[in-house]
């Protein structure tokens, strides 16, 4: 297992910025006042894709020797990653093949295809998914990138949080949202390096809270076909990002789905910007546990934008 | 009628400053693409209260000497306007009276409240308005304060323009929407000043085409009752702004119900930012006229962002 460090974060910042966003860091008077601590918004629903995934996608891509790159690029995802790698390779010319399940809303497609990649489908269910990846790889030879159980990919997750941090200030504390773990492992990696005061916590849909029971286990505990609006956390953590959610973050702080559809709306009332349910996590955690934030300065990652207009989470 | 001058907006600058965020002004590959433009988008939308009004009601609010302002201001507004100056009038620490139709949604009387002024109930309809208005005015003494009628309210708002102007660079043109006129007179007076080659086109509703048909008859042409999703931009001109769209405005672009609509969400799924329908007005008059931007360097000022988030103008 080979565990990525700060200096990777660095290398990776050097790699990626001429493909991404260096996105703001918004400030908001009403949410401070609700949560009684300095909240610092990076808005990565600003990035290249509508989401983070763009860097640890950039980062993986622009790290293949050019004898693995000629062969493209493949991985297996229904959301952000995907259309991340697509736009990735395209940058760098190469082909990129995302294997999506057959029963994946159109627009994902659109998405992916609109960056110039190859979708090919799947039945869904984790053994299809895998025969087709394997399929694919022994096809084209691509460089297969997980979404995050990968240390080039939890390399480039890491840039935003080091960008947070160089453009916020001190930061008492870092809330990000954890699905499979690719964001808060990189986190970890950049307030370990930049900022070591700076405690990391992870925020976690209750009704996907792998991270939650795993760290308290001790071991891995996987969600069985977990349901949530925070889509993009459905992801159970592995061996690579466990580690990182078992030694660095303080703690991980589960929220309802009421409670993430109620901040996602705050935010887009009050801030103004359209932020995806699994961003709205994080913003959920930091409102629900006043106790742990009060007087601090905080930073939150809104890891993304990518909505369906048409089905927004409280309508109907 | 004291048409108020280049100075006059230098000065509100500096008197809204404190009062008033210093919006960003955003960019967006896509719609670059789509309009064959650059464009530089000032988001006002980030502004306090939501709207670019928090700047003419900064300016008229701290325009009153001592005397006048103890005791307090009022204006009649069912929008942005008036939540702007009873945000002013609490930066100041004055009463603000804000006459609003009875029909007007309850999110309306609550957001004046929430600023802590105090709403005054009339029945629809401009002659019930006025003498409400004029009851209120004898009962207190307050300094009345149109919405756009006024020449502290067009230097103040002419600040968005100005800031607009210092942070994208050399402009080719700038578009805004046009309702009153306040917003499109103070643009001009800012571009007047700072950039005499910079262009300044009204986007507006063709439901509600008072600007364009006056500026084609050389005199006011008054809308009757006009229905649009751009209910911010309802008022027709008066004297003094139409001075400025007669004498200074470079063409009126008139964009349909649909187009607003169309454009709105595009800004939405995109940009990732929330923007009302008033906004969209000029986002859709600049893709509707790409032989008038191709090549150029255009700014849009996106005026606000409260929207219901209930009552989307795309669903149903």
């Amino acid at each position: 297992m080979l565990i990525p460090t700060f200096d990777d974060v660095l290398a990776a910042h050097e790699r990626v910025r001429p493909h991404v966003h260096r996105t703001p860091v918004l400030t908001n008077g009403h949410l401070d006042g609700l949560s009684s601590a300095s909240l610092f918004f990076k808005c990565e629903n600003f990035q290249k894709v509508g989401a983070f995934k763009a860097r640890g996608a950039c980062n993986a891509v622009f790290s293949l020797t050019d004898e693995e790159a000629k062969r493209g690029v493949a991985t297996h995802s229904s959301g952000n990653h995907g259309q991340a790698i697509a736009y990735a390779a395209a940058r760098r010319g190469i082909a990129a093949t995302i294997v999506m399940p057959e029963t994946a809303a159109r627009p994902k497609f659109d998405g992916v295809r609109g960056y110039g990649g190859e979708v090919v489908t799947c039945a869904p269910g984790t053994k299809a998914r895998e025969e087709t990846v394997a399929g694919v790889l022994e096809r084209t030879g691509a460089a297969f990138l997980h979404p995050f159980d990968d240390a080039r990919v939890i390399a480039g997750q890491g840039t935003a949080a080091l960008e947070l941090l160089q453009d916020a200030g001190p930061l008492d504390a870092i809330v990000a949202p954890v699905g499979g773990g690719g964001l808060i492992s990189g986190t970890c990696l950049a307030a370990s390096g930049l900022s070591p005061a700076t405690k990391v916590f992870a925020a976690e849909p209750e009704q996907a809270d792998d991270a939650y029971r795993s760290k308290r286990a001790g071991h891995i505990v996987e969600d069985d076909a977990p349901q949530t609006v925070a889509d993009g956390l459905k992801a159970s953590l592995k061996p690579l990002t466990f580690h990182f959610v078992s030694q660095h973050v303080e703690a991980v702080l589960p929220v309802s789905e009421q409670e993430i559809v109620d901040a996602m709306r705050l935010v887009w009332e009050r801030m103004k910007i359209v932020i995806e349910p699994s961003s709205a996590v994080a913003v959920a955690a930091v409102l629900k546990n006043r106790e742990l934030f009060a007087g601090q300065r905080v930073g939150v990652i809104l890891t993304g934008g990518n909505v369906d207009l048409d089905r927004l989470p409280w309508a109907g």
